[in-house]
């Protein structure tokens, strides 16, 4: 079990320390969340104002316009024959959803209960994919029946899929998710390579492919997801370059011509203190080569790739008030109204091995001019009794008292529905859309 | 992020081994769930069938018997004077509640959420006591209305208690959590010693205690909590034995006699290989000691224990189903309809910082006989698209197909409350009390 322990030794050096010799790592700067009028705005909006309006903390803020431009700033980079789709599990609230589905060209979803969120949100079955290590049968019929793209990921779906297809009588629309046979060294969480629970090995594609021929099911192509929050660009160039192809190799052995080839995600976006922004040139430029081959190699493909959190993580924060300002033994304490039940990935209890912080401020505008090493060491906790819950530790905020609004960036992905909300029975976290 | 990466060479070299010289931790023996007719019961219904009953996987089951033998056990091993609470934070379930209700002396709460749940399992408010860091305005003044014991954690919530006692026309019962002033530095998870968010500082409760005498608030005790999940005899006496020690030395600044003195929680239960049952005799023989200088250093005081996993964590298990087996370069992985979503905790992202697996075993039983080196290494993993989604990391179990359930053991607290169940969409875990 973690424990938070602070070190008021250390802060004290580095308070000592005017200048000192190595700085330590910080936050990169957010970019849709500007001051005016005195205060932190989301969507134009201040936030205390957004918590009227809302009516209680805590809460999540999402910001449309911050879609818009980070898809628009993502097409700009890409080529414009690349397909883009949501993968909603990042941020399923159907307000969202329904945004994302009139920017993206697709919907990926990962259950029978995202698929039903995208099909109100009025994404057409076409541009649905489905994709899930684990999809039941009840699952693997209704895909069927809604006529979206299953990714299928082991031999056991297709006498399912055949079964559906024949009681329906529309043919199983599939792509085949591919665990592929590289292996990549760089950062990100790994999907693929290796022995995975995800996909259908390469080496064993081929004899998939002749059982969907068998089958009858209709192929339409290849999903090949390697990874997810990936920071460096080389890493996403070597995986999207490997896995075109193995498309292409894979694709001498399929029942017909590949239509869709989804590159997988693995965008990933600056969480922690000394994290850059992921630089998109050199990805555009390898996907423009990719494009262009695919002319050739696989002449009626259209690539895509598929992100979550890339498109909507950065688009949001989670809002909470201060309840208590208390100082034990040295350390001070922001006790707020949020914590990890409405924020686990925040707390570090999301796959971390090493808690860091997420960036997190005041709503209340830091002094221009002042260095972070002059902000005040506080750690920000929740109501829960348990040391987890803790939002920001030993961060350096402007002074606060209670009433107070903590913000915590980069928290429009894997938010509400990536908590365990009822913990402890307080209320459940409000999500807004701005 | 964390990601399970088989090791097949490890794998095969136990294997060839025939007698390794130093076999590798185990999970110790589970107590409640005998094996009859040829199957894995829970309260005496065969596993299966108590899916059969529910109507679907997965699920919890938790075993009424096993709360009662656990809580038998809990006081013959205990003074007789010695009250026990239950913490309810473990384990919210109404029906659980209002079962332990009836075997327990006391709930305690950690929310107006959990408040309504005590009030209606019929718990009598003189029994219920309130703690948390981050109590709102609202919670305070709903738990004077409701009559209970509130755990005071700072000196904000004395001006709220206050005016609550003038609106209501009842004087707020409390108490006073202290954050000790020894820490422990033993196992477990500490929740007092140095700075910390909980309670208030051992060295601030007099001018506490003079504060609360002068607001006329109904001061009736202390509530001393230094840690949970501990399975060290020792470090449990030493952290009773100093508890007590510090409320003596409180009590000479209290405005009136200590009625209640709660000596906190912190018993373990064994999760994880090699882990032991915790000994009690040690325990029982301190707390006999403690209640007998009570007798004369708090003359006017009831001593409690505050429990939760203890009491209800080793009478529950989680049940899910085996969709699919699939081999990925010669590993095997059981698919599973179940997972973190679930059940964050076997997943490991509650809180530890090096993954290992709860105890995990199929409902059909082990053949006698067989050791669990002949057994297959196995990952269990669930329907989830991320490498977290794992409830067993080579572990070993016999032969599974589809249709096979999984029992996960351990599972009576910190479970459908404590995980993100809106995960991606599935549909929420069902809870059964036998």
């Amino acid at each position: 079990m973690t424990e938070p322990i602070p070190q008021p030794a250390a802060e004290s050096a580095m308070k000592s320390a005017a200048k000192p010799a190595t700085k330590p790592p910080v936050h990169t700067e957010m970019r849709y969340f500007p001051d005016t009028a005195g205060e932190l705005t989301v969507g134009g909006q201040p936030v205390s104002r957004l918590a009227a309006r809302v009516g209680s903390t805590p809460f999540y803020a999402y910001d449309r316009q911050a879609m818009v431009a980070r898809v628009a700033e993502l097409r700009a980079a890409l080529p414009a024959a690349l397909r883009i789709s949501y993968a909603m599990k990042a941020n399923p609230m159907p307000a969202v959803v329904q945004h994302m589905a009139g920017l993206v060209d697709g919907l990926d979803v990962a259950s029978a209960g995202e698929l039903m969120v995208a099909l109100d949100a009025g994404m057409g079955p076409d541009h649905i994919s489905f994709a899930g290590p684990g999809k039941s049968d009840a699952e693997l019929k209704r895909a069927v029946a809604a006529g979206i793209l299953v990714n299928v990921e082991s031999f056991r779906e297709l006498p399912l899929l055949r079964a559906a297809s024949a009681e329906l009588g529309l043919p199983a629309r599939v792509a085949v998710r591919v665990n592929p046979d590289f292996d990549l060294k760089s950062s990100g969480m790994k999907m693929g390579g290796g022995p995975k629970q995800f996909g259908v090995d390469a080496e064993e594609v081929p004899r998939l492919l002749q059982a969907i021929g068998e089958a009858g099911l209709a192929f339409e192509g290849f999903h090949i997801y390697w990874g997810s929050q990936n920071l460096n660009p080389a890493a996403v160039v070597e995986a999207q370059q490997k896995s075109f192809e193995l498309a292409v190799r894979l694709a001498a052995h399929a029942p017909s011509p590949v239509r869709h080839l989804n590159l997988g995600g693995g965008f990933g976006i600056p969480y922690f203190p000394g994290d850059k922004h992921l630089e998109l040139a050199s990805i555009g430029a390898n996907l423009g080569e990719l494009i262009e081959r695919a002319r050739t190699e696989l002449p009626q493909a259209t690539l895509s790739i598929e992100l979550g959190r890339y498109l909507v993580g950065e688009s949001g924060v989670y809002v909470c008030r201060v309840l208590d300002r208390k100082v034990s033994r040295g350390h001070t304490y922001l006790v707020t109204d949020g914590g990890m039940h409405h924020h686990l990935a925040a707390s570090g209890n999301f796959g971390q091995v090493i808690r860091k912080n997420y960036p997190v401020r005041l709503a209340k505008p830091t002094p221009t001019g002042v260095e972070p090493s002059e902000l005040e060491p506080v750690s920000v906790v929740g109501p829960l009794c348990t040391p987890l819950d803790l939002l920001g530790d030993r961060c350096r905020l402007q002074h606060a008292e209670p009433g107070d609004l903590v913000v915590v960036f980069q928290s429009g992905a894997y938010g509400p529905s990536a908590s365990p909300q009822r913990f402890l029975g307080h209320p459940e976290v409000k999500e807004v859309l701005v």
